[in-house]
């Protein structure tokens, strides 16, 4: 990782914010290099999910939204970690970052007076407590709710008896370390001085718009894309020749203000994020028009999209579609995993989902999720907007207007019996199924979001390697390079002179970077030796190299005239093609 | 306006942000047909900055930084609009915009007391002056400033007897009505009660990072992207192949908290920057390598920059590099002017500004800043930092190391003789010098500033047209229709099917989609008449629609067969041409 940062930092791809005023924890730029990483990453997944595709749609919305709809979305609410003082020294901690702060050395002192009497004392247990993940990954939508979830887990699992005596001991006993139930204090892990008890810190950056600051105008940078798809939802539905289903993707910067911003930057205060909410029929709808709804089972064929697909059907297709991506970026099976959260950990609204996880040099960490969300989101914001945001779906009313009266009192019936919750009168669902009846519904939506600071640093990770090569004079070197797929690759080709004060070679070079530079990044180097100008590009990943010599002016006589030298840069092969043939070459590598 | 606005907001253009909680006024979303235009723009910037130079590099930095950043570049001091507020009604107006916001009738009625005895009193000296620059462009920095210096040249005028008697002592007395020196009142135009004397409002968004707000961790939203590359300036030199002449470009969002925001999304508090700071050689560095500078005179050759052009020939050059870029996507010099600043008007620190402007709707405003910031922004920085931000110019050294004593001694005396500030004393002149000599400078500044959503309301504004056509049957009709230039149009090409119901029309329709979709944008419609569909591309201003008929797959005989009706937007013109030459003829017009 250290190597990494420093390569990243050498050769200009990422730098700390505000590096020359002693930097902003939590903030990156990214240089030359980095920069065009990042914009090829947003091109190819514009590429995926927009232009190769007839159902998604872009939006391109302001960071700072109406602060209402992150009263409606429930960010004001419940998007917080919570956070502990310490008495003694001051500092912050989050609690849920406290089992990770503490030392060995702290965790044996704090530790010891609740290790069980008569038992040996199990520090596995205690490193595998705090490597779970509810404590390491803080899932920050309402992490106190985890937490005690957790901790009731725990308790029940005590009840029922499930654990070994010492296990469960010991796990109730750390898991209420913090807890003002065990009467026990919790140390600070950085001076041992007592923690307050932790409060909730909401996530948000605040600001205020307009001259006056006051609460009437007080405004959030976005914490994510995502709400604003939701906001505009209406009028992208009202203006564009969309039908469920179909999506609407955003790029964007996002802010979190994290307590302890960590890992570089996967996780940092100031993000950018690839968001898609892809709207889908309600199963309810689905089964009224197709009489079936297709249901997800192992091996079902997720290739294309069928009309008669559930909500399980169209969560997996994403994340076919998801995994396809990013192998098509070279992110494969061999550095990706995937966690499906267990019922229990999911939010109360969320129906399923998955992290792609991706093996970072810090630990296996989320890359992206895909969450199938119902319809909570416009749900909430029609709630708290007053404005209706259902959809009315023609194949859908003419599908009930032939139904009979018994197969919609049937319909009804069953859609009462089937009611999640039980305060649900006979009443509201005959209204709500009446409202389905004549083809209106609040979209369903399943929800790939991916962060693409994260991204960033998977391909840099997943691209960095370093090789013993050794020279024609038979001396050892160690190779740095960057194996990106070419697509990704920030610098497509780099061309040299093979001697800068050859003006014949110098104009040749230059006729080929003019000739190549509408159609992808090319850099043009004439400096030092040639195996040297070979590494600056392992470095920095590009995937090509063209050299012109005195064979490509035809100074060796006619058989190589017009020719250059292709240099690979995984292989560290080389080859001697036409340049007529170089742009057909180059465009097949990057396609 | 009203129509383009309207028109904006039906087609999926722009909308107002969180529309259903209310809008938040300065705040504006880009629906998808918006969100591909400004796509569309980002690119043709990039490629007309980055792509087909070998002299620019990207930066992409964060949108917080470290606040002394602006601090160190004047904006946390003077980037403010002077406000007052009414004593009666509480309202707020910015000073500067109070002569507009007055209603006729309260000009009379304020105005009145003031006319000259025994003079008519001429309301065009009135709105003559309502409308110069100083007041109606709000220049955002020193804004106070502005207002002063209007003020002491009115004065020094009327000493010297420069104005005719009643024009002189009307712009006097108009330029000090809100000033205390008057005694006079100045109404609010809302109420016409009282307003307080102006005082300055910062016009940066603050907030705070970390989880205690205090004045130790308050930020600002940058108000412009451009200190970014200043601040990683060094970084950029340290990690990249670049040397001076060279660019950083950087596109990104930027926040200013106007106290009015107006002109649709023309002034608005969040919006998108397209900033270029491209460094040179300071003069006195260009004469010390070549002899001379090549100075700008009317005429001179802007094609290509030559080694020995000195900071005006790069500002010119820019200015024409800027043109021809606006010209490439359809701004030509019908709808563009151009303002260059008096030498009274310039910042302190710079040495020339042009305004690019754009003949609005609501007027003729600035879409770029095209301005010659001398070393200004890097010697703060330098100044404030603490780091050295010098560059190393081995050219120099080389040229200055050629150098007899004689010769550097006539450099001194003549650098000592042209100092602009007579405090510098003859040691400083000579440490400076000795600095030079070394190879050793601060690069100078040409500095061209484009704002991405101006640009994408002047693309619209100019593409509006409406038209009476005359149909087959002799009805006329209005049609509205984008005329944007191919290579920033949204969707490129439209391709339908003559009928939905003709499986063989849709399938060879999706077939072509598919074709040219890794291309461009395409977009598939088949639903409504023909005519219909062409009316609707027309608004979202695709260039291209293609027709699959019958002809097409081949049922009225070969003749046809594999062709298509190929309409252009313009010209409504439709031909027949082969499916095969399709790609081919697209590409050509995208170029």
């Amino acid at each position: 990782m250290e190597k990494l940062v420093s390569l990243c930092k050498r050769r200009g791809f990422i730098y700390q914010s505000s590096e020359i005023y002693g930097g902003l924890n939590g903030f990156w730029d990214y240089g030359p290099l980095g920069a065009e990483l990042k914009r090829n990453l947003r091109d190819t997944w514009w590429q995926a999910m927009m232009r190769q595709r007839d159902d998604v749609v872009p939006l391109d919305a302001t960071i700072i939204m109406h602060p209402n709809v992150w009263r409606a979305s429930g960010h004001v609410d419940t998007f917080s970690d919570p956070m502990s003082t310490c008495k003694a020294c001051k500092k912050l901690v989050r609690s849920d970052q406290w089992w990770s702060l503490m030392s060995e050395a702290a965790w044996v002192k704090t530790v010891a007076p609740l290790a069980i009497p008569g038992q040996p004392f199990n520090t596995e247990l205690l490193f595998k407590f705090a490597r779970s993940k509810g404590y390491q990954q803080a899932p920050n939508l309402a992490l106190v709710k985890e937490t005690e979830k957790l901790l009731a887990q725990l308790k029940d699992a005590n009840e029922k008896g499930d654990f070994a005596t010492d296990e469960q001991n010991f796990y109730i006993r750390i898991a209420t370390l913090d807890s003002s139930a065990t009467g026990a204090v919790t140390p600070c892990p950085h001076c041992g001085g007592e923690l307050t008890a932790p409060r909730p810190f909401n996530l948000m950056f605040r600001t205020h718009y307009g001259p006056i600051e006051s609460d009437d105008n007080l405004a959030y940078l976005r914490p994510e894309t995502a709400q604003a798809i939701f906001a505009q939802f209406k009028n992208v539905v009202d203006s564009s020749r969309v039908r469920v289903p179909f999506g609407i993707g955003q790029i964007g910067k996002a802010f979190r203000n994290e307590i302890t911003p960590r890992n570089y930057t996967f996780r940092s205060r100031e993000f950018e994020q690839m968001e898609l909410e892809f709207f889908i029929r309600p199963d309810e709808a689905t089964r009224l028009i197709h009489g079936k709804v297709a249901q997800w089972s192992e091996g079902a064929d997720l290739s294309e999209p069928q009309p008669d697909w559930g909500w399980e059907m169209w969560h997996r297709y994403w994340v076919a579609q998801r995994t396809s991506y990013y192998e098509g970026i070279g992110l494969g099976a061999d550095v990706l995993d995937y966690y499906w959260q267990k019922p229990e950990e999911l939010a109360h609204y969320a129906r399923a989902t998955v992290d792609i996880l991706f093996k970072f040099p810090f630990g296996t960490e989320e890359l992206e999720g895909i969450a199938a969300r119902g319809d909570f989101d416009l749900r909430q914001h029609q709630m708290h907007s007053g404005k209706p945001l259902e959809v009315f779906d023609e194949e859908l009313k003419a599908a009930c207007a032939a139904l009979t009266d018994d197969q919609r009192l049937a319909f009804v019936d069953e859609a009462f019996a089937s009611r999640k919750n039980p305060d649900v009168t006979r009443e509201e669902v005959e209204a709500a199924c009446a409202n389905l009846f004549k083809g209106n519904y609040l979209p369903h939506v399943i929800e790939p979001s991916a962060g693409l600071d994260r991204l960033a640093l998977a391909i840099l990770s997943a691209a960095y390697a370093e090789e013993t090569v050794t020279d024609e004079k038979g001396k050892s070197e160690t190779r740095t390079v960057l194996r990106f797929h070419p697509r990704v690759a920030p610098v497509k080709c780099a061309v040299f002179p093979l001697l800068k004060n050859r003006p014949e070679l110098v104009t040749k070079a230059k006729e080929i970077v003019q000739s190549l530079r509408s159609h992808m990044h090319v850099f043009y180097d004439e400096s030092g030796a040639i195996g040297r100008r070979y590494r600056r590009q392992d470095e920095a990943g590009t995937p090509f190299c063209v050299t012109v010599d005195f064979d490509t002016v035809g100074e060796n006589g006619p058989a190589n005239e017009g020719t250059i030298t292709l240099r690979h840069r995984d292989s560290m092969k080389q080859e001697r093609i036409a340049i007529a043939d170089l742009p057909a070459r180059l465009a097949t590598a990057l396609d």
